[in-house]
């Protein structure tokens, strides 16, 4: 049975698991779980996962939910179709990557998720009913801040790449997050050159794919904005 | 060169690599970080790592960050001189503990976490100027008890450990956090029996280890109290 990959492409860490895969020989399928619609909460998707969310993969009769958990085994259980400056098998090497994966969550993704959860989802699931309150968005830009300040000095630094000599997953992960922020106008990389170089060569590195698989962002930006 | 362990014991992650590594036959030494008097900050902590978080390692010419890459990197390393539970070899089982430890961050770590810091750093770190607004304590709450009822529903289930058939490190991770509300006599079992169980099993399974580690939390709560 081939490895069935539950995303919405809608969301960062769906975008960056398809990016990780299509980077790789390992065969997969997608099945699209929309979020919109609350299919994540439905009985049959609570038996893939019960944390209900995306992504999620399908491997056999092995079902697992988290992005960073799910990249590691496919990286291990595949480890032969899967180019290894992705995730690096040198013991060294792996923990710089396993070290921004822990930094992540509430790191580059708590800080541009939460700025963007205000900005615009609070108002969109609302239909423009509720707006977080000034002292919210206050807390969220000043994390924002803090997080990507972060993100420069303990990984980026004068590197390429934020784990390493070459692309791996945590690049993946971190420009995925920091695209969804292009939604409500919001540039990251403002007054943060070597920031915003790393993003465009993280993208240049991984086009066509990356355009490809950010086409659903693209159009939620293009409806958002008009 | 013995491994290098910096950490403040104030703090709940620093508490579970530690008490994991008591569990170990890794020989280690423990270098305390004041957090409370910003040797984090300081230029020669800088050095072990930019984060400037604990815990961090030293391990030779090599240093870390980050809890879970630590925990990683140590039960790789030294395989041979940790019990298999901790961080089983096994693919699937793994896996679990993984997406466990993915979870934890703005899971079971972000519920117990933000209330703790409403509730008790801010006014602690102001000398009582300074306190959360409603807004933010309403907040909290909520999110404690979804990341709480996630643990429970995705996790804990029916089981006796988070993630397989014996203690991992996701169990470790998880009380840690959860003993830290008992400063502010927060009690995060309350009305949940199979939590409350849970958390039993995990300390009278590390006993003594666990008492002696939380100790500076033990003392902590006292003087919170007082």
């Amino acid at each position: 049975m081939l490895l069935k990959v539950y995303v919405d492409l809608r969301s960062q860490p769906c975008r960056a698991l398809i990016i990780f895969l299509k980077n790789t020989k390992i065969p997969f399928e997608i099945e699209t779980i929309n979020l919109r619609t609350g299919d994540h909460k439905k009985p049959e998707f609570v038996k893939i996962t019960p944390l209900c969310t995306l992504p999620a993969i399908q491997d056999g009769d092995f079902s697992l939910g988290e992005t960073v958990a799910i990249i590691r085994y496919l990286a291990t259980k595949y480890s032969d179709l899967v180019p290894d400056h992705w995730y690096p098998k040198d013991l060294k090497k792996r923990a710089r990557v396993d070290e921004y994966m822990a930094f992540h969550h509430t790191g580059t993704r708590g800080g541009c998720c939460g700025i963007f959860i205000s900005e615009v989802l609070i108002p969109l699931y609302s239909g423009g009913k509720q707006h977080a309150s000034e002292e919210r968005l206050k807390r969220d830009e000043e994390n924002l801040t803090k997080q990507i300040d972060k993100l420069e000095t303990a990984f980026l630094q004068d590197n390429d790449w934020l784990a390493g000599d070459d692309i791996s997953v945590a690049d993946v992960l971190a420009v995925s997050e920091i695209m969804e922020n292009t939604v409500n106008g919001r540039d990251v990389a403002e007054g943060r050159p070597k920031l915003r170089a790393f993003i465009d060569r993280v993208k240049n590195r991984l086009n066509p794919v990356f355009d490809e698989v950010h086409e659903a962002l693209y159009a939620f930006r293009d409806s958002y904005n008009k």
